[in-house]
């Protein structure tokens, strides 16, 4: 018997991927897709890319409301919606004995002063931090298994965390001085009516934002700091490419004392060698290869001139980035191969 | 009477662009365009996009030899040939009492043992290291307007110089501490059949190159020696973006002991207050701003948790990287407005 | 002493680029720029491309109101405005003795029936229709230069007309059986936050649109009618192209009985052997050989399996498609060299 | 027991999305992968988009040589070969008892004099002509499945017939009057070295090419006299568009006398309700929402102005326009359900 799952908010590109997703897993039925300003309208009018698939035949989009998804008999949940609106579906579905997989910021960090001070709000449910898991496979992946919560991790976080675990939890670089440069497509903005992400505004351009302080800083310090055993403070530029998919990151880093940048690629070789989804290897990572897959591809240089090394990671925004990360959190959660639906 | 000038080398993006903006010069005559593949041909058949120009009008290529070239009555010319090339040609004209602005990187460093360090082969004309000035004007405008032979400076080094120099030459930043993330534009690769320069190879793909020692950080870390009045050496990582043209460059200081950041404001807002192609704003730098112009855009922010400057600079680096550059180099030496043709 | 012109709507596309062309414009002072929604703000701050451009220096947006309008002592007027409200303009600048050039569809059509057929609704200011002239110099010079009001030619209408007007005036090809195939950039939808405009929308993304009666076919049919003598009735199905700039059209026409190919490849080269802006050519007409130009290419195939003629043409949207035309008319009206900051 | 296939050539964008295609297929055990340029390097390094696919894990390429392709074991051989060398490998493995799925353009044709006009050659192995089936399932499912030589059909064909087919039955359309215009991604020029094909060649670039007899054209016109019952001669118009994959086609038709428009919408409503990877639909087709998928979608509109049918069609031209047709037919050639590893 199939697993019966829900997404909740399904019309944004991670919605629209996860859907493209689950219509592939083989032990997965779909039951509900629901979007407040598509309900009622068949999931293959809206998004015309899902059309024909067999898993999605006649499922017409459902209404966002708590009683007509918990009525649906789904039992694990996958909410695809902005910060902020997601903990207001979180909570009632935990309660109700639902597991969730939320795509979103709500419940990556642990810390509600934290929250408040990079969202600029009160928590909208502190008291469930505790309880959620940040959803980083290759960091947590027990905890997840056992998960009532999952905070599928975001897709800057991913692309800078793979990369840094490994050297900082082996105290391979100095922590205190490290500076990210990401690139990412235009997806990564969402589906939203927005001049600034036009296609003549967005083509031939390549441009920073978000400057100093991105919201996602505060999730990547929380997890560099368990790594690190010690609060850990970076740089962060993110920048929009003229691409529809992908995140490049360059991380520079500096070398510890009395190390030498063998010890850095066997310790990024080894953490890496029996993960399914990231590659360590020695030719430079390019979003086009990791583009509709769930890896992240990660290589590292030294700079022996500056003594610096520098991390190069990339990923599919839309996959490892959100949409295949949270499948491969179901998957844990569901007692699934960790790979379905993914490779 | 105009002053004439010659091209060679005028089949790739920089010595196209270059034609395209000769063009418009009020006070230019283009007596030549050399190639060696496209001689005898009509300069409009193999660079459809200059057509119907009248100062091409019923031009066609002619051989790339010095006789035909010196023949041609020419007093400047422009090399826009692969380094290692210009050499052979920058050296008899000069000889002869021909200017040349040269967009390679020949004769950009004055130290032929650093050249030879970076290029990997002796320098073709040492002898003519001390005679040619660092073609960017923003740094070097006296020198250039009385050069024979000036060396125009490249893309990458031009949207990193820029914004680093004032600080530097104000010690206002580190000098031991500056990392730098580009990503340029295809064109920058050259108009080569390469496999990995194809569109399908190109698009949708962010990726890091030519890493940790490419070329150009020759001429970078020798005028921010100047500047800093002590050697400096950076760690730079070049991208490749998806699409034609422009460079973006976000580069990481740290401020030093005793500076505050409005410091670093002022020192940018007057280093550029009258200069007619660096726009020093406060709104974040976009290579869709400044392709097709001469404009190198620099915006500056301040990371205050870590304690960094944050850099960020676009032009285009057809333009403002090598054929605008070159033009306003060449206006400096002919004692044209140093804005002719570039407004 | 300059011509003083005013532009009313410039932050659209089209406004935008035509800031720029009368920036590099020798003769011309622009006096004012407006704009509804950015009165009062800077025009470099708005434009950040245009910002350093001297001939905007210090020059704020002034509001889209008639008197303002008229206080600013400008002759000529650009209207860059949607249709329907461009009429609104038009009306008052002409009775006030300003000449206008119109670049929305408001006076393209001769007859207010069709205007009402195509547009949904009743012309607004139908009394101007007779005083208007169809903004095509190629087609309407000697008028052009007397107009008052001059409705520059649209975008697609440019883009099909200038290749088939000399095979239809010649009786060349059928004037029954002609079917067009159009790619539009996606700047020619404007800059509006619309999400299928978006970049994600439009990226990989190849797609017809505005089936079957796209409101462009009115002008088009009035402007082919006139050249056959008779009325022409045509199929045009336009698309977007995953590119800011350029229209390729692909026209297929039926050649007449007793024709020979032969006439219709010297009917263009007639039509076209003095015309500064279109290029007849041997070769297959490229958007990016006319991107930033104001230069129409056009070339002619003919399928002899078939017995169909193959037009292709190609141009930039918002140059010869849009402001590059206006300011070719302005330059008619005005008495300056036709060509004046165009090449 | 897993069906072990082979791909010859498979460092092409056909034969990648073949491996890729295949990696997903349960049934298959993929044992060799030919390549004369990679023999011996891992696939995963070649083709990193593939790198840890469990089922290429450890696979090498091969030679291109027919004693080690037959010693693999494999039963099914796909060809991603360019044309012409296709033909070398058929034969020996057809008559060594194996079983083919050829993507070149080899044996799509009955006719070895129509080969010879369109490829200026005398085909290689006529006397298979007879034995090879066209790959295309919506058209010929019951020979592919009994096919010893499947001769996968071309990317615009596929766009091309499947619309036109149903028409040209039932004689909705007459069968003279046909034109098309075809936009491809850049892709479907192969992964090549060839300035015309580069990034910055492409980008901002539409432009026809390959007129006005196109290779394809044999084909296609082939199987539109088979469903016509009469020879068929049409115009067509390829053009290279800038994305990496995808192809958007246009066709022109004339209603037949005496048939109305809602009989076209019924005979294409007909013929594709069942069919698996054929979406006929309301909505216009856009390449971005088959990319990476294995269906066409189809559209119909009438210009009853011009009494012209307009048919539109999207495909993946690596997908169904290739690699995905290749398995299609194989699905069918070895008794597996159509869509396996397609959806």
């Amino acid at each position: 018997m199939k697993t019966k799952v829900a997404i909740v908010g399904a019309n944004g590109y991670s919605g629209e991927e996860l859907c493209a997703l689950l219509c592939r897993h083989p032990g997965v039925e779909i039951v509900a897709v629901s979007s407040r300003t598509h309900a009622g309208k068949a999931v293959g009018d809206v998004l015309p890319r899902l059309s024909g698939q067999p898993a999605i035949e006649g499922l017409k989009f459902c209404d966002s409301k708590i009683d007509v998804l918990l009525a649906t008999g789904a039992e694990f949940f996958f909410l695809a919606l902005p910060h902020g609106l997601a903990s207001e579906f979180a909570l009632p579905l935990v309660k109700a004995g639902r597991r969730v997989i939320d795509l979103s910021a709500d419940f990556r960090l642990r810390s509600a002063s934290i929250y408040e001070e990079f969202y600029g709000e009160a928590h909208p449910a502190a008291e469930m931090l505790g309880e959620a898991v940040y959803g980083l496979p290759e960091l947590h992946r027990e905890a997840i298994r056992k998960a009532k919560l999952v905070a599928s991790a975001g897709c800057y976080p991913t692309s800078i965390l793979l990369p840094l675990i490994p050297l900082l939890r082996a105290k391979l670089i100095v922590s205190d001085d490290i500076s990210v440069s990401s690139a990412s497509g235009v997806s990564g903005a969402g589906r939203k009516a927005d001049i600034t992400l036009l296609y003549a505004e967005c083509n031939e351009s390549l441009r920073a934002y978000g400057l100093p302080k991105h919201r996602h800083l505060s999730e990547i310090e929380q997890e560099l700091g368990f790594a690190a055993g010690t609060p850990v403070v970076i740089t962060f530029v993110p920048h929009l490419a003229p691409m529809t998919r992908g995140i490049h990151t360059t991380t520079f880093g500096k070398l510890a004392a009395g190390v030498n940048f063998a010890q850095v690629e066997q310790a990024l070789a080894g953490a890496y060698a029996s993960e399914p989804f990231v590659r360590f290897r020695g030719t430079l990572p390019d979003t086009k290869n990791v583009n509709g897959t769930n890896f992240c591809d990660i290589a590292v240089r030294f700079d022996e001139r500056a003594g610096r090394v520098i991390l190069l990671s990339a990923e599919d925004n839309l996959v490892k980035g959100a949409a295949g990360q949270a499948v491969q959190n179901f998957n844990l959660m569901a007692g699934f191969d960790e790979t379905s639906a993914l490779l």
